[in-house]
């Protein structure tokens, strides 16, 4: 089959680099705006050919597209309207509105809406690498508004990359994604900023930062050009998030303040579950990956 | 020579493992109030033998105290009378209160207040590692109230440990750690509860869960017989860094609401800047490796 990946930055040059080694792709045409990318994509062997978008996608089976969900909401229109049977996907971390604007489209069925939940704090197809999407999970949005073959088409595409595939509704997904993704990410940025901000006056504050300051602050690295977009698509949800971690936060603030140590006690104490949260998701990506394995063998 | 970990913990009982290794303790003695940690760290060798507070601190050249900061704050002071010769430090996160409960004391220049920028988020015997240390910084603070014999055989410890150390006044010290080390906890701690409270409507919220979303809730996993003192000990400045922190928050959510996508990239943008930091960090962390390597060899 032949793949077309539209955007070769870090989530679409490593599908590219999988798609190829586990032989689900005969062939990979890579397509990107930035010509530096689309050179690095190719020099790296990330993709078999770089063309432009309208010979890509007329020429391939398969369209995904891996740019930022602003970009998303313009290209997938206009590549909607030069496919012929070719299935398209898209991998970005917003669904209701893009799927809102092709509710009219003619060969809506021909599009199914996904979000592999993987990544990085880095980009571009340098940071590309085999193996980011081992043992994760990926949604897939609004299954009855897709082809029964597009849909199994992308799982099959999913599962080659060792994933495991859920289903729903793409305002759920939406919602969700706020809390479990979303959220992580302002969290980082205002964390990053508050430290920075001191540092203007202590030069040396970073001194004595650790590695538990690293794993918090590390998706502050994360690039405005894919998030600013994604914090506007789901300003519903991300502003109503935000709200009850701040009311959170001003609750821990008020216990330490008034010095309500059976209070602090109490939220520790129950903040801790997240280590039956954690276990379990770790389980769930070994067995994934093992199941990925027995089929892949059998 | 001979020291005596008091506390037998993560931190406790990994300063223990690589003191014995890297052959600056002869031998070591464990001191803790809990038979069962006790019994642990024996079993798993991690001290050489158990002994009670009053035999262990006159029977050693070197006593650390590596237990919650509210329990330092009691034992601090009867050590302290126990001793003779003996030099003593602590290993605790908040340092003004400690060294002002003890500002009257007779041998106040024996003890060496300490803290070593290590850590995760595990506890107990278990969770004691060799390596915890390596290249990281320890701070030691007010050095001008101790001897400088103490002074100097704690850094001696803390570079047998592959340590660099940074010496500064405990009020820089806890305002400083308020900002790189109490603020990710908090982060983290609310951004567990917020998500898990999400979690009883929303069963399956974490299916989406990704790589960053761990990384970030990573330290909510931390204890609160370690935390809840920290932060009441660190009131004054926890509280202030808080509302900066929920200050910046709000400043986002403002951004994201009133669709101001400029202001969004600028704040991103800055946050950004924290790869520097962290760039650095690395850099830091290696050479104070390199060069610890390079002692030990010479």
């Amino acid at each position: 089959m032949i793949v077309s990946v539209i955007g070769l930055g870090l989530i679409g040059g490593s599908i590219a680099i999988d798609l190829k080694k586990n032989g689900f792709a005969d062939k990979v045409i890579g397509v990107d705006n930035n010509p530096m990318h689309a050179h690095t994509a190719k020099k790296l062997n990330i993709v078999d050919q770089i063309q432009d978008l309208k010979t890509a996608v007329t020429s391939s089976h398969l369209v995904i597209l891996a740019i930022p969900v602003n970009a998303c909401l313009k290209a997938l229109p206009q590549i909607m309207d030069l496919i012929d049977q070719q299935i398209v996907t898209d991998l970005g971390s917003t669904k209701e509105e893009l799927i809102n604007s092709l509710s009219n489209h003619p060969k809506r069925k021909q599009f199914v809406p996904a979000h592999p939940m993987a990544g990085t704090e880095f980009s571009g197809p340098q940071a590309a690498h085999s193996g980011l999407f081992d043992g994760k999970c990926s949604i897939i949005c609004n299954p009855e508004d897709s082809h029964k073959e597009a849909i199994s088409l992308v799982t099959d595409m999913f599962h080659a990359l060792k994933m495991r595939c859920v289903y729903m509704d793409a305002e759920v997904h939406d919602r969700q994604t706020a809390y479990v993704s979303h959220l992580s990410h302002i969290s980082a940025f205002a964390l990053s900023l508050t430290v920075l901000h001191k540092e203007k006056k202590d030069k040396h504050i970073f001194e004595l930062a650790s590695g538990g300051f690293d794993s918090t602050v590390r998706l502050a690295k994360s690039s405005a050009e894919m998030w600013t977009p994604i914090f506007k698509q789901n300003k519903k949800n991300i502003t109503k998030v935000l709200q009850k971690y701040i009311d959170t936060l001003q609750q821990f603030k008020d216990s330490i303040e008034n010095d309500d140590l059976k209070g602090v006690d109490n939220l520790i104490n129950e903040a801790n579950d997240i280590r039956r949260v954690l276990d379990q998701k770790e389980k769930n990506e070994m067995e994934t990956l093992k199941n990925a394995e027995k089929t892949i063998r059998a």
